[in-house]
């Protein structure tokens, strides 16, 4: 990937001297920035721009290693052999009328990614805005170079991969033209025929110029290797995901699938892999600026904040955004209270928030500045964390000395936010100046807030990386019907067969057996114990209980003999009968196993019955998981608090729970004809989880 | 109220000719637009501006019914009582040093109510900025004058009541020196000496330059009059509530209590009242100009939404923000989809969100405007209540011509919100043109959908106006016995004696007797059957599961007899006990009442159980309720399919239980001793709603 960003020689195959067009575009864009050398192309032109123009990319006869190519769609393969041919290892194609102009696109991007395959050429687009390189001031892009010349460029470590490439091309002009954010390189990859966001990732988490990388994606094709990445990077990534109101999953049959829906999934997936989750485009745009400001502060701390204000009442609603994002409004300690106070005339006693107006009036017109001397205070203070403070430009009291915030925010390690309302010509200037400083300040207060909670609750990436290794360890010794089965069978398995096979990768079941006749019932009640369930398992029948096929509480042989009858008469005498042992009482919860289009085997875990009906309380993990990652799941249910206790049932083995989330992952895994598996309801008994209804589909 | 307004002469008490005092940007600023006769007042100057300077108001001669103060708080009281001898209506006390600043100015300020009591004189502030009206341009407020000159106050139809002084400052300066929102008058109102929030809300409601309300309020000490006051005025009203996170009912013994937090209770009086509740400042501002532009906007309607868009990645996202806000992405209609095709080239067929991105290209440099067309196109469809579309500034084949797009809006009754990114320099520009157009643009995709979702859904304010006509007819019959009791006694009553209260009131409870001894016992149980509930009442227990106090499932009378001996051993035979007829089975509500600080008694209901105590699914209305508002309570419920029939259990009754709701909120307003009744579980059965335990607190 390097020639894309640092190449040795550039083709601009489409060159044109016309300056109304994308080829001109580019040629005067890489021209403004790019130190390396420049060959234009187009058969036409003996020199362009004042430099020798190429009738053939073949004809370069020295070092080029990256061609940037906008020709029209129908002649664009031809010159991507021409690039083979040339040795040229990488292209970019900005052109337009590839797939996403229907079937005759389609089909010329097909052709180019069996191009990419065969001949191992990287290609990057087609459709795409390229690519900016803002600190290296490579522009291989067409934007046009009058946009550029309105704004600058500001060089920064955050890094953008944009996939739609309009909306690239709205950020660039965006962030160029207010100048609050600045960029190291911007990527647009389009219609991702060959390099996709993945590839891109992966640069970016060794570009030393990269501290920070933020996406827009709608697609996440390759979600399995995309969520290793972002594991493995050790960079804070945001990322906005379009389309996840999606409804796939609402008409499966069983609850695992049923409680999905895209968003759930989405959001396990990053959680899991310590990406941070943004969800509107200045919100991703903000986050990533908070991050490359403040990028490890108060990390595992309580979020103990100050708050610095002008103003009674936005100090009363930043406590109420606090209280909302779990944060605190921290108590003071004495010795910082103190030296506020020295700040305030007597008979006000200083508390957090603390409203500066009546010590900025105090020492108006004085060489005092009460705002750095009380973010002094409060930063030096154990029981502070961070600080937002609150800015009006236009109000020479309410001035914040920039330079020195920034100082001190180094100096204590501690994030310092600013929330900034004024005069429209002097917010704009002061956004800049903060940009120059590193202060992260925000017009709208929740947003100051959130940002801030952001970077104090960062997911714990370290945590996610610790992977299951134990994954193999964990196969189990199927008997060979159960193999078989596994092999050939299609739809769903019976709740006896499911359960076999769930325990067969030591995940806890109910102890049950099939009967035959009626004689066989007494040996199996006797080593079980009444009272009994029975339940009759009739081919595809998976809802058993709108079936009238199952029976509680028998409890005694008689009774037992009498419902075998009536169950197998409900079935035509056509099904078997499953004897089950009691699980008096416990927390009923559900846990599954899906398979997302990008993400793979997904495991689900939430609570049964009303909880799961009512609230969709459940949450999802991408296999294989950590016992961490496990873990991590329960403290994202909303009832969590079930899981400690309730009502008179015990404190749940989380231990145990968590193994058998890892399983069910790891049986996905194993097992790629299993589409789902439904646990409905794992029980958490007294005597530990175990599975009492289980269906198992197959695809 | 009509004299702060529209005074017939204004004296300015404080005028000094000093520029660098509050005294002189008061004179100036009244001076730079009020039309009537002004007079300065100040002993030490004869002249001022050019103006007569009076010694003393009193010496004024002439008609004048409004003194604007700006002098030390020492002095106010003597310049108030001067005003009153002079028999001035109203003062805005601008000063500060009042209740702010402690002891001393709380002190200054009680004498200044007094004042207000005792003569009639209406006072407005102290500690304030004025108002500012800028439709008449009269500016009553110290605002630096030169602030004034920086921007404009364009004269708008919304008006705006600020309680805080610094934010009413920062917000005019925000507003005015932004140019997007047109403004009629801003009221900051401070300490609320007399003058407060709902007086100034009723003028506004009456007043004709005001079409929209827009509200920052950190306390709503009349509550009942506030919501009163919402309640009948028919102008969208938009307030933001500082101070929501407030933990003050946490401590508190009963569900109803502990469920309440101010947070809760301020969203369900203020959805009772009609009124929008905001989150945040800005977001106050965008909600107000929103409703400015689009007041009655489809109301009624699905939401079934178009998008028009440049980019297939803002129309999924701005689909994922409809979806999430409970509104609709449209199905075009089979005519609106063919004159958009006819925009497109053949190959790309139209759905919504439309991408217009291939039609501006396809008609780029000719006279056809495509996103006019296609505005046309979905605004006459049948099947779209209201249109999205996304604008580049900075892009010219991404113009919208907002003139036509205001035509197009006010003559098809619906809705047209744009979203907007680009050059910093165009969209400010933009921005404001916008404005003059009357279209509501914003630079959030999140907040161009919620504030279109907040026009569109706007609570229903005529239903909320049908107000509970009957409450004198639901007095009850009370025992001299019960009516005693509610007199003297002090804490909670035991749930017998609570539930014969209730059940006065026409609250369906429990059949249930006392007894007194075992012997007593079979007449009772022979009236209910068996089984029976029996439970010790035991005086200042309130806690009587934990207490080992209720004994359930009671089958016979030998049973009754010894469960009788050991809750009367329990209670060391200083307690009685209650047998209780058995409830078979329902959906376990809660319901109660609590006094709100603000809002005086309100409703409360929410699911029993575990729902109650994992996901506090509950909800509050202010008494008296109409009928309709405890219908609307139950819709709010997170929880509410329960109510639907569930789990084998039939829909709840829901008249029936609104009526309960009505009759608890008219307990409440009966009886002011009665501080809190809880009511848990109300049982809905299938023979009806019924009470089965209940605890009446007298305070």
């Amino acid at each position: 990937m390097e020639f894309f960003f640092d190449p040795k020689g550039v083709a601009i195959i489409g060159a044109t001297p016309n300056p109304f067009k994308g080829g001109n575009a580019i040629l005067r864009n890489v021209m403004g920035g790019y130190l390396g050398k420049i060959y234009p192309v187009n058969p036409n032109y003996q020199e362009m721009e004042g430099l020798p123009c190429y009738g053939d990319v073949r004809d370069i006869a020295e070092e080029v290693d990256l061609a940037i190519v906008f020709v029209p769609a129908a002649q664009v393969l031809d010159v991507v052999e021409a690039c083979v041919a040339r040795g040229i290892p990488g292209v970019i194609i900005e052109s337009a009328g590839f797939a996403e102009t229907g079937p005759e696109g389609r089909i010329l991007q097909d052709k180019l990614a069996e191009v990419a395959r065969r001949t191992g050429i990287r290609i990057w687009g087609p459709n795409c805005m390229g690519l900016v390189d803002a600190v290296n001031r490579r522009i291989f892009s067409f934007m046009d170079p009058r946009a550029l010349e309105l704004g600058v460029f500001i060089p920064g470590n955050v890094s953008l991969i944009v996939q739609s490439g309009m909306l690239s091309a709205g950020f660039l002009v965006d962030i160029m033209t207010h100048g609050i954010m600045g960029i190291s390189k911007a990527c647009s990859v389009g219609n991702k025929v060959d390099v996709n966001e993945c590839d891109v990732l992966e640069y970016l988490t060794n570009d030393p110029h990269t501290a920070v990388i933020g996406m827009y994606l709608e697609a996440i094709p390759d979600g399995r290797r995309f969520l290793d990445l972002c594991r493995r990077c050790p960079k804070p990534i945001v990322v906005l995901k379009g389309g996840k109101s999606l409804k796939g999953a609402e008409a499966a049959m069983s609850h695992t699938a049923s409680l999905a829906g895209n968003r759930r999934i989405i959001a396990g997936a990053l959680m899991q892999a310590g990406v941070i989750e943004a969800h509107d485009f200045k919100q991703m745009m903000d986050l990533c600026r908070s991050f490359s400001y403040v990028p490890k502060a108060c990390n595992g701390c309580e979020g103990k904040t100050a708050i610095l204000t002008f103003s009674g009442g936005a100090g009363i609603l930043t406590a109420d955004f606090l209280d909302e994002l779990g944060l605190t409004v921290t108590e003071l300690s004495p010795a910082s209270r103190e030296s506020l106070q020295a700040l305030f005339p007597s008979w006000m006693p200083v508390s957090n928030p603390v409203d500066l107006w009546p010590a900025l009036e105090r020492f108006v017109g004085t060489d005092t500045d009460v705002i750095k001397s009380a973010l002094k205070a409060v930063l030096s203070d154990p029981n502070v964390d961070a600080v937002i403070i609150h800015a009006f430009a236009g109000n020479v009291r309410i001035r914040i000395d920039l330079a020195d915030a920034a100082r001190q925010m180094a100096a204590s390690g501690k994030p310092v936010f600013v929330w900034l309302i004024g005069r429209s010509d002097m917010t704009s200037q002061y956004m800049q100046d903060a940009r120059t400083y590193g202060i992260p300040v925000f017009q709208e207060l929740y947003r100051t807030v959130e940002c801030m909670a952001s970077v104090i609750r960062q997911p714990r990436r370290s945590k996610a990386m610790e992977r299951n290794p134990h994954m193999a360890t964990n196969v189990a010794a199927l008997t060979k019907d159960l193999s078989l089965l596994l092999q050939v069978h299609q739809g769903p398995l019976d709740e006896f067969v499911s359960k076999k096979i769930l325990k067969a990768h030591n995940i806890p079941v109910v102890e049950e057996d099939i009967v035959e006749d009626a004689q066989a019932i007494d040996a199996v009640a006797r080593r079980m114990g009444y009272p009994l369930v029975m339940k009759g398992l009739q081919p595809g029948v998976i809802h058993k209980t709108e079936g009238g096929l199952v029976a509680l509480g028998i409890q005694d042989l008689r009774q037992a003999e009498s419902t075998f009858t009536v169950l197998m008469q409900k079935m035509n005498e056509r099904g078997k009968v499953l004897i089950q042992k009691n699980i008096p009482g416990g927390l009923e919860m559900i846990a599954g196993l899906l398979r997302d289009p990008q993400f793979g085997p997904c495991v689900m875990l939430g609570f049964g019955g009303i909880m799961a009906e009512l609230f969709r309380d459940a949450v999802f993990a991408v296999a294989p998981l950590s016992l961490d990652d496990a873990l991590q799941m329960m403290e994202r249910l909303q009832g969590k608090r079930l899981l400690e206790g309730f009502r008179g049932l015990p404190p749940a083995d989380r231990e145990e729970l968590a193994r058998i989330l890892v399983a069910l992952g790891n049986v996905g895994l194993m097992h790629p004809r299993i589409h789902e598996i439904d646990i409905n309801p794992l029980i958490l008994a007294r005597g530990g989880a175990v599975a009492v209804d289980a269906t198992i589909m197959l695809s």
